[in-house]
């Protein structure tokens, strides 16, 4: 008998199969079109103890009980629809693992449906691509913690190890999991705009060649910012296409995609109300690169300063600024997950999420042990830019922070990430901010009331009529 | 009989059938409580032809067929119910019409259900608040387009009126209406956002006290920034609070708060995949004054610049930053419109909806003649910023634009609206912008394809194999 199952074998599947089995551990594999199985065991069956099966009921056949079942397909309905699938075929307490990129209000449902058919349910975000899914991904479990503990050992043993420790823990209960994993994401678009930003300053701000910004990266990945998205940025720059003799970086388009978790992000950033300003900037951005007609139109037309010019004494400050607002970033991130803890009755340990991300996925990096520390430090910590670390960080940094950003609004430069970072940095730490006339103009206009700073109450300003003010609650 | 009726005598229920009644319109009003429907009679019942009802019978019976019936509560769950009321008591062809502040989805879902039942039901913007309810507010109905015929004459008559025209049109199908409003309320935000920001640089970068600010305001309202905003922006700000001789904007908390449309523009707009940059910054900066308690602890260690000295030449700078970073917002708004009209089939007359908020709204304006102007000129225009009027009021404001942003970068004072419409226009006018390494990095460790500058196709590079580039599609 197999001790566990994927059904799915795509490249994400199909490698998460792989990991399982080259850990020693018998896994049945199955996928709806038969034929992908087939190739599957023609080319990895001497991998491990696969056991390929064509229909979903050998597939179940083939499981011990309780059943543990990987479900790697696209997130939406195909995840609905195998689920569908196999739930007459299986048994009480039996388990559905859904590995994918499922939004966590989906998986939120699927738990509470198959909890009521007596199954139980496990919704899972796997980060690290497709290479992490063969050599060790970061994994984030959620659902009901003694079903985890029937995938413990096998999750934590594929999982990516770093100093001994296996980066996959419990999240929480229901869509604890694939939220943590959609913030993972939505920060993973963070990081990327402002590794461009820094890019575009370094190449058309000072006017670096790209052999001399691949040296930067190099460089930078020696300090604090060391991670494996500066790492691969060095890799992508010393790319020569083959065809042209040219730097690959200047072969591709300039417009970037997306599958949809980043936008999740700061879609669901709104609706707590938490000011994801650094994630949400990352989104739009990229929303601003697919209008490349429109772009090469409005180029010709709107005026503004060309870049050019900055002085190489720059890059060290580009460097700083690229920490600071990556800072802001995070802080805004894990503010996102304690306030999505506390709608969802969560309990997350945030100092853990911080640790399983520093192996097997995009964001893993030198700096989430800074995380670590500090929120080991103070478990309480309600703002990561509170944390000493952290706010001896920002404050070194920020001299040259606000120096880049003045460089790149003078040039003419995009830096949207940067600048927003900055914005919520200096908003955070203003003590009384302007919005007071915000609520001023808000009273006058829709009697929507204000609150007085001199005592309790809600109160009304009788503005269009005899102007004297009145108590309202 | 009764030509209308109004059920919901909150405010602004009260005050929008107290308006059709002053039109020489006889009306029926109806409240579920029923003693609000009999306070209400005391207190209006002789401003005109006014039918009091106490059950919704009797409402039903007192209306002239097709019988046409605003209802005016809560969004949510109570137009719901209030539907589900009324729809056993209405014949084929009556009319719903929803005036209140529903979400789109909403209004589409209920358009569909009623539309399948034999009634028939628009969904209508109303803006103004009490004040523009009474005396004539921005009316956006959505809806089929002969049972807006059925209506038109009423609203248009109470509709604000502007240089003789309505502040009334049909808007389009379904929910058309309530889009159109819903996007009119997040550029109110946004301009309210970029006013506060304006506000703190006067007050707390160059010092000046708030009469001062106060006489600035008027003047600005005198110029191109003339609109209501700006108005009453003056006149908070010249309200010495009774009790303690202050300003009474220096006893205001300076917690905005927000009901929700900001919010849902900001998330439509990451779903449409619409750089909403303007209007999504100021929705955050209302999340973080909420953060009070935060902010205070905050300010004690954070870093940075104090804010102060900034010459009183800066000004007229201000002006011109406030007013290039509006003309982002409401184009970033517009082409939100633009996308939402291409994916739900409305055939939105951009120009049309500027003209019909130049009154009886919040964000009523004389910038709004310009963008008429502007649409009607160029009915194709894609983005309000190519529109040769508004790249010269650009163009001639952005050196001042760039310095207000560098002096508030550099006195610490945040300014997230100001910020992220420059580096929409600055992202905008880039005919190639660094999202190429952002396109690399998803190749790297995603597998995610780029497309090629020199040819059509799909490709990509097998980073961790051969390092050969394929064409993948």
């Amino acid at each position: 008998m197999s001790q566990i199952g994927v059904t799915g074998l795509a490249v994400m599947g199909a490698n998460l199969a792989r990991n399982i089995a080259r850990n020693g551990v018998p896994i049945a594999v199955h996928n709806r079109t038969a034929s992908k199985t087939k190739d599957f065991m023609d080319e990895f069956s001497g991998e491990g103890d696969f056991t390929g099966t064509e229909t979903l009921q050998e597939f179940v056949e083939a499981l011990e009980r309780p059943r543990r079942i990987i479900v790697m397909v696209k997130a939406g309905a195909p995840v609905d629809g195998v689920i569908a699938d196999l739930e007459p075929l299986l048994d009480k307490d039996d388990i559905i693992i859904d590995a994918g990129n499922s939004h966590y209000v989906d998986t939120r449902r699927r738990e509470e449906e198959l909890t009521a058919k007596g199954l139980r349910f496990i919704g899972s975000g796997v980060s690290g691509g497709e290479e992490g899914a063969l050599n060790g991904p970061s994994i984030m479990p959620g659902g009901p913690r003694e079903a985890y503990g029937e995938v413990e050992e096998i999750f934590t043993t594929i999982a990516a190890q770093v100093d001994g420790s296996p980066c996959c823990a419990y999240i929480g209960p229901d869509g604890a999991g694939h939220y943590v994993k959609m913030v993972h994401n939505g920060i993973e678009y963070a990081d990327m705009q402002l590794i461009a930003e820094a890019y575009d300053l370094l190449r058309h701000g000072i006017g670096l060649d790209v052999p001399a910004i691949k040296a930067i990266f190099d460089d930078w990945n020696r300090g604090d910012l060391e991670s494996f998205l500066i790492e691969i940025t060095a890799t992508v720059l010393d790319k020569v296409d083959a065809e042209t003799g040219k730097p690959l970086i200047d072969v591709i388009v300039d417009q970037a995609e997306q599958k949809g978790t980043g936008r999740w992000t700061a879609q669901d950033a709104l609706e707590l109300g938490v000011p994801l300003t650094g994630i949400t900037e990352a989104v739009f951005a990229r929303s601003l690169s697919a209008l490349r007609d429109q772009r090469r139109d409005a180029s010709g037309v709107l005026a503004g300063p060309k870049p050019g010019g900055l002085p190489e004494s720059l890059v060290d400050d580009i460097r700083a600024a690229l920490y600071a607002s990556k800072v802001v970033a995070y802080a805004q991130g894990f503010e996102q997950m304690a306030a999505a803890a506390k709608t969802y009755n969560w309990d997350l340990k945030m100092g853990e999420l911080a640790k399983i991300w520093r192996g097997g996925c995009i964001i893993r990096a030198r700096f989430l042990n800074r995380i670590t520390e500090s929120y080991d430090a103070h478990p309480d910590l309600v703002n990561l830019l509170m944390a000493p670390y952290f706010q001896d960080a920002v404050a070194s940094a920020q001299d040259a922070w606000r120096k880049v950003i003045v460089s790149a609004v003078e040039q003419g430069v995009a830096v949207p990430a940067f600048s927003s970072s900055l914005a919520y940095y200096d908003g955070y730490r203003r003590e009384r901010g302007p919005a007071n006339l915000i609520q001023g103009q808000r009273d006058f206009f829709g009697a929507h009331t204000y609150r007085r700073v001199d005592k309790d109450g809600s109160f009304h300003t009788r503005w269009s009529q005899d102007g004297t003010e009145v108590r309202t609650d």
